[in-house]
């Protein structure tokens, strides 16, 4: 029976079909921003990172008043009052930030827009650290919770949460609208589920009476002095609650038309729940009296006391795990379309730009994982190792897009401008100061990271863009060149012996030219070399193909150094354009290709990087057939 | 200041000077072949896997007595005294294998000759799997002398055999010849030492009382009957010291002249000095009563004993370390080559024949280091776990070398070729025994991985074979082809933007072909692309070159896959020859590659498989300045 044979252009390596069906079928651009949201989708496709830092910020405050001493836990819930009040600013700002760029107005573009474009790059390098560490936090927290619930598999924490960064890369490189889809049933349990375990705790005013687990993660004394510098840490440490309400305002295009009504109602919505829990979960923590412990997170003994180590604590455990897991999503849709825009900026590699066939921007994706895998690996997997990096760079873009907007309600005075500007500007105060808190409180701890990374990507950002602007006059990027020079081609084919494979390439370089040289390396130990010389020149002559066959011989091991050497020979005689066709067999199974071609092989590596010679490879397929 | 600028083809990558300055400039054929050796230099370069096979061949047959118990151990004398014997019957063969064989006569070579080329694959087959397991045992047994010194570094034998393996493949890829000269101090220290060591040993009959270390490695029980079985299974364990008594036969050509005269002297040399070690450390097993310890080897304990754990001790065991990384050297020298000739016999593929810069099979010499290190990993550095595995692969080689050249005598017929034939059958006889009793004693303990790998080869070479026969038919190899049928041709250029680097490549271009087409994609979610395109066609149009601009649109997201649907369209309607020219800016500054070209990345890759298109890269090299 004859065996249909496949079209050169559907032929791929042989991993590709499993490829493709891990990430799917192409899609048309059309078909990608088919996939509009509706406010509820939203939550899940771009407040999970925001809703989910319950998992890690009341703990956070705790961490904090524990060293203080047990007295000092009782804080936890004027200092997250606090918080929700910040909250609420940041929700008012950020629904105005909707109406001033509905078309998506990160940090990046409105302080480009309004700020100028070095001052964008400090919020563009503060993203990308805010990006990396959304999605390294938000896995190590779920992992903390789900080896809260199990604690047999504390011992494979790094493992666990590269797998499940795995899982996130994979979904993201299929792209962001089927995936909002698949988030959304996971987000609604876990926001349904968690305000009834908050219902619960406060129904059941002693709870179900779970003794506590592990020992207490930091000392706590007896009573203490409670300072300003206290109450200004556990502060800065709660910020990391807030991390994420940004996201919706810079997802706008995704939503549905009227799409800066949808996404108001979404940030609203945002702001509405998550202020709840954190409310709920600090008068829970109070009262149950808990405090930080080894191998249980703060939300789990909240959870395993309100109702009892049964089904519903399981149920909750994984579901955290899985939207804390997805909670990574928002930054995997924020960091490489930041990518792409500074990349069109000339502030990152132009690669950046490229979109997959999924309509994604698969390397700013790929970027993401390995400094997310980094990251985790670095610190273990350990939440609490990674709060004190966090926020920093958060609270910096919260400042630059508040007070752009400031400018932006100056420049444009709509109206109304003027109580808009007050918002703003007050939402830049409050978040400019809290960044300072932030950046001061937590240095030693791990904000000097940050505070080295940050102007570290500027300077990146600025060196790449001035190298670009000096390529492009090098180039004369943009102007009319002189008239192109086309000279005469000379064209040299490597040859091994006299075959069909022979043929094509000479027959293909006299299609591209009269001048055609075949030349043929013998090595001076090369057992049986002359005779085979021979033998090929007497075969080449009655051939009469009317091309020259030059015989190369060489006193070292290389075959590619003489061929290299006669090129430059010729070049210095010739002024015409030299092209070095080398013949390339490639067996219609896959499998026999490691056996062919180990002249293409040493020829390709040893031409690479020659400027003035025009290097192609003329393949011819065939079929050996199967034994 | 004018900088200096390197000529095209001096550019390389920037870890090529540190890779030259490890493995030495290129050697021309006559520099590597002048570095002829003489017999004491034939010791170091060819024996040393014979020699150091005392440190494990000993230890081996007393883990197999020590089994039977305690009085079992005094068979170790008179089963050394047997091995000898055999050593001797190998020597005596050996020997006229040089003088039928002064070219080189491994056991490939000639049962290809006298047996015909099925026979010989199961020789080849046997010298791969001996030649590996050579080089793991070696170095295990190296890195086990060293921990029985220094007990500390017993936790790292893994990290300490690959470190070796690293070292002995870089001096490989350097080339022997220089190696053998590197060799000859510590052989010499280690023949004159070892054998200083035992006559100490011999003439204070209860040594220096340095008391053993660990616990017996095999639990012995009290007296028990010593059965033929017994002793068939220690006589195969110590036939591993035998090991490497053939590799000065394959070498011969490496002697100064008279070759074979030298080799023979070698040869006797290497019989003398073995057989003296092996009985005197057999005698002195005996007096000092030894047993197989956990932590420390048989050859360490008597050196503990006979001179007491002061330097020389130490300095003994750091040489057999050395002594024993560099017998890796032995198998380093005949893997590689024998792999150039089962290449050019088409049973590997043909980049095992390709020589390096260094005259080096380079291909073979990291296949070979590749092999032996996972076998390393996969027995977690332990010698005694390859003992069993080890030996098989060797006496198989032995018994069809002595075979084929019975065959060769019968046919050649010189003076004295009965007397010849009848030693060579005899030698051919014991060893084909020697076969059958280590299949069977070591069969269960992992002398089947070999029963398996050698036939997995054969059919691996047989199947390569005969895919190269289809092949060449498929080709018409050696077949006057019929004339070249040369076409026009149509070159396709893809552009993004006008530049100098666009000029070249349509320069190039016209130099190749009067019919030309540049090509650009636009995306339809590129931001601001419809008006990039306009301005692009004005600016085409202003330049008049000569060529027309052909814009693709795309609703999906990749560049490449327009350009290769254009490409199909143009094959369907043209018969000339396509060839794509994709321009490449290669800026002066290697840092700065990543920052360009992303293009070519995805069209290359695109068209890689394409065997209906000529595909080339036109680099254009500009400097962009520093800062």
């Amino acid at each position: 029976m004859a065996r249909r044979r496949r079209s050169p252009s559907t032929r791929r390596s042989p991993l590709a079909p499993a490829w493709r069906r891990l990430v799917g079928r192409p899609l048309r651009a059309r078909e990608a921003s088919s996939e509009e949201i509706t406010p509820v989708e939203g939550l899940s496709a771009l407040s999970l990172d925001a809703l989910t830092s319950v998992a890690y910020g009341p703990e956070a405050i705790l961490v904090v008043l524990a060293a203080a001493g047990t007295t000092a836990l009782g804080l936890v819930l004027p200092i997250t009052v606090a918080i929700v009040v910040l909250l609420a600013i940041l929700v008012v700002s950020y629904r105005q930030v909707i109406d001033a760029y509905p078309s998506g107005g990160g940090a990046y573009a409105v302080s480009r827009a309004n700020l100028g474009a070095r001052v964008s790059l400090v919020a563009a390098a503060a993203l990308v650290v805010d990006y990396t560490l959304t999605v390294a936090v938000s896995i190590a927290a779920g992992v903390g919770s789900l080896t809260s619930a199990f604690p047999a598999l504390a011992g494979s924490t790094v493992p666990l949460c590269l797998a499940i960064l795995a899982v996130v890369t994979v979904l993201n490189l299929r792209g962001l609208g089927e995936a909002a889809r698949a988030f959304l049933l996971p987000t609604m349990v876990f926001i349904v589920g968690l305000l009834s375990v908050i219902a619960v705790g406060l129904v059941h005013p002693l709870g179900r009476g779970e003794p506590p687990r592990g020992h207490p993660l930091v000392a706590t004394q007896g009573l203490e002095a409670i300072g300003v510098v206290l109450v200004l840490k556990a502060f800065a440490a709660g910020l990391t609650a807030l991390t994420g309400v940004e996201a919706i305002a810079n997802g706008v295009p995704l939503f549905r038309p009227p799409r800066a009504k949808r996404a108001k109602r979404t940030e609203l919505l945002l702001g509405v729940i998550l202020g709840a829990m954190l409310l709920g979960l600090a008068v829970l923590a109070r009262r149950f009296a808990i405090e930080p412990r080894s191998g249980q997170t703060v939300l789990s003994q909240v959870m395993a006391v309100a109702v009892g180590r049964q089904w519903a604590y399981y149920v909750m455990s994984v579901v955290i795990t899985v939207v804390l897991g997805l909670a990574a999503n928002t930054s995997f849709g924020g960091l490489p379309v930041l990518a792409s825009l500074l990349s069109r900026d000339n502030h990152l590699p132009h690669l950046f730009a490229l979109r997959g066939d999924r309509q994604v921007f698969a390397n700013g994706i790929w970027a993401l994982a390995i400094l997310a895998a980094a990251l985790l690996i670095a610190v273990d997997g350990n939440t609490n190792s990674l709060i004190p990096l966090f926020a920093v760079g958060v609270f910096t873009g919260f400042t630059l897009a508040q007070a752009g907007l400031v400018v932006h309600w100056w420049r444009t005075r709509p109206g109304g401008w003027r109580r808009r500007a007050v918002i703003n500007a007050g939402g830049a105060v409050v978040t400019g100061i809290s960044t300072g808190v932030l950046l001061v409180t937590k240095f030693a701890e791990g904000a000097w990271v940050v505070a080295v990374a940050v102007p570290a990507f500027v300077l990146l950002f600025i060196r790449i863009g001035a190298y670009y602007e000096r390529a492009g006059r090098a180039l004369r990027l943009g102007e009319i060149p002189a008239r192109p020079h086309p000279r005469g081609s000379m064209v040299v084919v490597p040859v091994v012996s006299l075959s069909r494979l022979t043929r094509h390439a000479i027959s293909e370089a006299l299609s591209i030219s009269d001048q055609v040289e075949a030349v043929t390396v013998v090595t001076a130990d090369e057992p049986g070399g002359e005779e085979r010389i021979q033998e090929l020149q007497q075969a080449w002559e009655r051939w009469s193909c009317g091309v020259p066959l030059t015989v190369l011989r060489t006193e070292y091991a290389s075959v590619a150094g003489p061929v290299v050497r006669h090129i430059d020979r010729l070049r210095r005689r010739h002024h015409d354009q030299i092209v070095v066709l080398i013949p390339v067999a490639v067996p219609r199974q896959l499998r026999y290709r490691l056996l062919h071609n180990h002249l293409d092989l040493v020829l390709s590596a040893a031409l690479r990087t020659r400027t003035d010679v025009v290097v192609a490879r003329v393949p011819l397929e065939f079929d050996a057939g199967e034994t």
